[in-house]
């Protein structure tokens, strides 16, 4: 079983917005279903005013297409769909058509974890019009959220400097999937564990907890509260120490240290999570030092995200672990990428193949025609140097990249690798999945490799002739 | 099958926080884990700026506990965690303990579609501490989420002032299940229909959906892609007609509302995704009347919310349908609520009450000890009079409400309603589940009947004897 088989009965094939239905209800109509077809998935903008993003989601996606197959009580649901005039909105035959539906699309994406830049297609998908336009809603969904989560948790990895973080979000998650996914994609993005236990089960995430203020509540006083905790789990003793005064609370708990290490056991440290982190943590450390307990660890939470920790690092605060819970699982500053799928090429049979180009007025918002492919570029010592999208229809490629900035780069003979890699053919997956930590430890690598990089320099752009055929498509539109 | 089952494995049992379960296994080895407890879930602040939630996300709990039980596979799992010496996290007995547990507590809710308030309870739960601690996360998961987007969807809805808005939010949606909640959240909080049809299927929600600007762009031209979908679709037919210019796109769309008519159709109108929205639906308002169109419909979409219809309307925007999307399903400007849970009494075997309270610097973080009820006073043309928390435990109550705003307001002889209502008691479901349709038509109950309060002025408060109780505990702790 997949992930997606373990989280969810097999079937989300209905997982889509009705007007993708309703789409392949017209193809289908208009004999334009097999027409074969190119969509890109990408993003616009970086979140959080950042440098790039952290691609994420991808596994959801192979699970998803894996079973991808239409049930006989999806369609009887499809068949109790009425239209305007009361009658059945979709034909039989057509219902029909989607039973005997089998996914035979070609997938190429960016691999989970990659540093991608926005208009770079994240997905591929060429198949079938139908298929690839009755896939999108569920591919959007899966790699708008962890896309959005894998990058704030890199944020929050980033501002604390190497200090350990621990994702506690899921109380305040939006939905069961909203923690599951959430906890997958901040794991990925450079977080040590999760308290989320399903998500360590599942995801094979390293999960923490020792206990709360309910704990500490349900007992007469606190001292008895931890010496009670101690005693029953002497070697996972982390206490929560502001149930009622944080000083006294820490106080109490290095009473409860001492007992231990008497008792051969290593008391871990203790939490704090509320009132000023600046102050308590300080006091904290200056109280486990005096007490001979240099190595206790100082956990912090309270609404924690990279801007505050930042700041409480800026300002001294001494804290070793850092709990991030509803402001990273939500990413509360930017709760959605804003990712999109566009048509860039389509082609009836035996014919060539026609670009597609959706306009706006912001031009930022016109998308890329094609069969793209996104090329990175390195510097002889392993550097990034630039990247560049390019037509993969083209014969002939210039070593050019047009940058989004208006700049003309020069990238010939340099290495180079290209982002996107076949995930499914034909409908047939072609792609051996990392592991949860490799994909953690990639990303960990693509950091690193960015980490001199000057993003306001960097180049990203089209290959030239790949300019040339978007500036023809446009002017096309508007003559 | 309940809902939940329908969208995951039956078993989420894990789905908790890791210090839930060493909480658990603490209570359980130092025999604390039968003391009955009383735990209370509640937010502190109404979502975005409003004057109340609607409460929500109580079905989710239901199905959750009603099949409550961890499996072999979950024990499996929770057997191979460590601790810091590398041996066992849990005792094996107690994993035992954890296999043969049967959900036996007893749960009082305010029903969803209910108007709550801050520091109201909206859930109540007592039983043995150690399954009430067990479950915290799921309900907390749960209610936050899905009275965040019920209370988010009734603003939206409160905006478009009685035309009909449609949830289209599952691409941005945080996780699948952000989605699949979100919709049903969204029809509640009064949302008309969603384009999730997943969310349809399961839950009874109207689906709508036409098609999306790929359908014109897998065309030559526009008008060609338009006549397409007429002639496939003649009885669903509204038309997106910004795909490359929107005036032009109206203009094509009304030749196809002609052939249709001529036909014996009913063209159903025009959606705008883009550009000034203002302008743009005067304009086709202007050209469908024009055609002889009157009655077709203009929707609208493009990062819409409460703020935004409220601006286009003020400013006389011709919108018939809203359709929200990202704004709505992420709660974009506030995406978590915040709720929180918490240990209000605790007893010994044949012992009497102990009241709990978390104490704070900040007054209004001070939890309220005891078992708590919500009285409702009403007036008498059943307006609503001002809300009362009180003990269920104090023999004598007396008729006075003290206001978190520092008023004394007499409430004797007046009607009242508790809005704590039985769920389970002692394990067993005594609640019967309003349809979703119920639900969401007695949210619209509550809008009205609080149509003509004053919030500023409507008291929210605690009933004078647990006031004290609550000041002595206070006290009592500052000694």
């Amino acid at each position: 079983m997949n992930h997606l088989e373990t989280r969810y009965q097999t079937n989300l094939s209905l997982l889509t917005d009705l007007y993708q239905l309703t789409m392949a209800y017209g193809y289908w109509k208009t004999g334009s279903a097999e027409q074969e077809a190119v969509f890109h998935l990408f993003y616009r903008k970086n979140p959080f005013g950042g440098n790039y993003a952290i691609a994420c989601g991808l596994q959801d996606v192979i699970d998803f297409l894996s079973t991808f197959k239409f049930s006989n009580s999806d369609l009887d649901y499809l068949k109790s769909l009425k239209n305007n005039k009361d009658q059945a909105l979709f034909e039989d035959d057509f219902l029909d058509y989607l039973l005997h539906l089998e996914f035979s699309c070609d997938i190429d994406a960016v691999e989970e974890g990659t540093i991608v830049f926005p208009h770079e297609p994240l997905l591929r998908v060429r198949g079938p019009l139908l298929q690839a336009q009755l896939i999108e809603t569920f591919l959007l969904n899966s790699i708008n959220f962890q896309t959005l989560i894998a990058t704030k948790s890199a944020r929050i990895v980033a501002a604390a400097e190497g200090d350990l973080v621990h994702e506690f979000g899921l109380r305040r998650a939006q939905g069961i999937d909203g923690g599951l996914s959430a906890s997958r994609a901040a794991y990925i993005g450079g977080c040590t564990a999760t308290s989320n236990v399903l998500a360590g089960k599942i995801y094979d995430i390293p999960v923490k907890g020792t206990h709360g203020h309910s704990w500490v509540m349900s007992f007469e006083d606190e001292l008895e509260a931890f010496e009670a905790y101690a005693k029953a789990m002497p070697d996972n003793c982390l206490l929560l120490v502001d149930t009622f005064d944080t000083i006294k609370g820490i106080q109490k708990a290095l009473k409860i240290a001492a007992i231990l290490r008497k008792n051969g056991h290593t008391f871990l440290g203790i939490r704090l999570d509320s009132g000023d982190l600046l102050s308590l943590s300080i006091q904290a450390r200056e109280l486990l030092d005096a007490a001979g307990f240099p190595k206790a660890k100082i956990v912090a939470s309270d609404s924690l995200d990279e801007y505050k920790i930042k700041a409480l690092k800026a300002k001294g605060a001494l804290i070793d672990v850092w709990g991030v819970g509803t402001n990273l699982v939500t990413a509360k500053d930017q709760p959605a990428l804003g990712g999109v799928y566009k048509l860039a090429a389509i082609r009836k049979k035996d014919r060539d193949w026609l670009y597609k180009i959706k306009l706006s007025n912001t031009s930022s918002k016109v998308s890329t025609p094609g069969i793209l492919q996104v090329r990175r570029y390195f510097v002889s010592d392993g550097q990034p140097f630039g990247d560049m999208i390019w037509n993969i229809d083209n014969k002939e490629l210039f070593p050019l990249i047009q940058s989004f900035d208006g700049r003309t780069i020069v990238t010939n003979n340099r290495l180079f690798k290209d982002l996107l890699v076949p995930i499914f053919k034909q409908g047939m997956l072609v792609y051996k999945s990392p592991s949860i930590h490799e994909i953690r430890a990639y990303r960990q690598e693509q950091v690193d490799l960015f980490d001199k990089v000057d993003f306001k320099l960097y180049p990203k752009g089209l290959e030239q002739q790949l300019n040339q055929q978007k500036l023809n498509l446009i002017q096309q539109h508007l003559l």
